[in-house]
């Protein structure tokens, strides 16, 4: 049977619903999707886009209604594609939905509305009150954040034993994979302590993590810039990154259009596309990739299924 | 006419000297190259390889002698790799040659050899009390690291409107390349201010830069995980990125095996290779893959030219 999937629309001024709207027939394969839009903005977007709204298109009415602005920042899209989303947890919460799919929304136009979180995932942690892990990737690469939307210069502050060897052990009862590499912070993970001394926190992570696992799951710190070249892929495919760029830059560069973004260590499963909004070409008659929304979709469902 | 230029040898129980021979038929349609090596030295060398010395590889003798050990750490290699980088350092400095390329050097033995450097780089900074930008990569994508081997959390303090805007300045001066991207420090490029503030100073510096060269020669502050994207590839070749992992880990991700590394703004020309003297894998008979070695000597002949 397939499952039903919430499906929060993202921030209407962007590509999202396009997206939604023209792979509907093919996520309708896998899935009951269930699009928390209403009536009036869905038909408002369609008519924009030059497009059918297909009968079978089923939604869950996400209350609001603003006129559209194509690639805008704007108040009232930020503050609807965040009530999108709490519904679309909200449903998946009260088990009337499985997981939850989400389409990228814009952060400026979140923090224009006043919105006090950064991203689906700060939201999700807030929510539920726990700490959510985000991971990023593919088949080919996952890579875990340990840190995620913060400022570089806080990142090397955070890094600390207690506080990694929990989101290590964490981690490794989400995705049971043996074999897990922990990337250093530094330079060449600091040469033995030439360029910082941050690993040795991450040393004694691993350390304890493994202890408390019982096994050699967690190996590191390893040396940042070599970490995700083509020999060691071959050796690994999960990396915990220290922080957002050391993992998603190098994801980006190989993977970007088939990448998703899964949200882990949550009561509910929640998959997400990796991109943005896409400002400067929405609403344009462009070809839009859907790659990533298609294997959000496909690993939702996936995730369903190993949870059963 | 082909340029002269200068081979520093590497450390001879490294694969640096199997590279030369077997590579000196290819890049002498390139340039007239001089291996700084003597006699005796070359000929113990080709004769572990089981290779033949071409008649016109022409040497500058470079002293010393010491009995090759494969595969090994040692004082006196360390020496005479040292040793041959100066001799081609001074030779390309009294313009008997254009460029030097470098061959691997192993930073063990240098220390070994109370060489007190911990690279080329290091070494050409204080030969001409200038400082060096070091670029990376290849014909497809080049990375220049605006800080290098420093600690992640002294990065932001660098991040400083005028030193940037030099560093821009001086890095155009050597490429002129018209069209270069700058990345931001903080995820999202900071997404205007929520993750941070060095964008400010980096845009300061790109308007600065491109204000003095009266031209927009340099975008950004551009958001560091999307910077290396297929699609952002394909729009720019030239990045400057923030510090070490930023620019490396991408590169390293995409083309490790084909990359090099340059040494830009000094009086002299220098490349290298992007790979270590492979200790594993020396005077073994294997096949040793020589793509960095000469992309190092075709942008050296590109450098030579574009000086000109």
């Amino acid at each position: 049977m397939r499952p039903k999937i919430a499906i929060s629309i993202g921030d209407l001024n962007g590509i999202g619903i396009q997206i939604a709207l023209q792979n509907h027939e093919k996520i309708k394969k896998l899935c009951k999707p269930i699009y928390c839009i209403n009536k009036k903005m869905l038909n408002q977007a369609a008519t924009l886009l030059n497009l059918h709204v297909p009968k079978d298109f089923e939604i869950f009415k996400t209350k609001g209604e603003f006129e559209i602005k194509a690639g805008q920042v704007s108040k009232k899209s930020g503050k609807y594609s965040y009530n999108s989303f709490i519904d679309a947890i909200t449903l998946t919460k009260q088990k009337q939905t499985s997981a939850v799919v989400t389409l990228p929304i814009n952060k400026e136009s979140w923090n224009k509305a006043k919105i006090d979180f950064k991203g689906h995932t700060e939201v999700l942690r807030s929510y539920f009150g726990q700490n959510a892990i985000m991971m990023l990737g593919c088949k080919k690469m996952f890579v875990a954040l340990y840190t995620e939307h913060i400022a570089l210069k806080k990142v090397p502050k955070k890094i600390k034993e207690e506080e990694l060897t929990t989101f290590l052990c964490d981690f490794y009862k989400n995705v049971k994979q043996d074999n897990i590499q922990v990337l250093g912070l530094n330079p060449h993970a600091s040469d033995n302590g030439v360029l910082g001394n941050e690993e040795v926190e991450i040393f004694k992570a691993i350390k304890n993590a493994n202890r408390i696992l019982k096994k050699s799951i967690f190996k590191g710190p390893i040396v940042p810039d070599t970490a995700f070249s083509k020999a060691n892929r071959k050796s690994c495919k999960y990396f915990v990154c220290m922080y957002h760029d050391q993992g998603l830059a190098p994801l980006k560069a190989l993977y970007f259009d088939q990448s998703i973004n899964v949200s882990l260590n949550l009561p509910i499963i929640r998959t997400s596309v990796d991109h943005g909004t896409a400002f400067d070409i929405a609403y344009k008659n462009k070809e839009v990739n859907s790659k990533s929304y298609i294997n959000a979709v496909k690993e939702a469902v996936n995730l369903i299924n190993t949870k059963v």
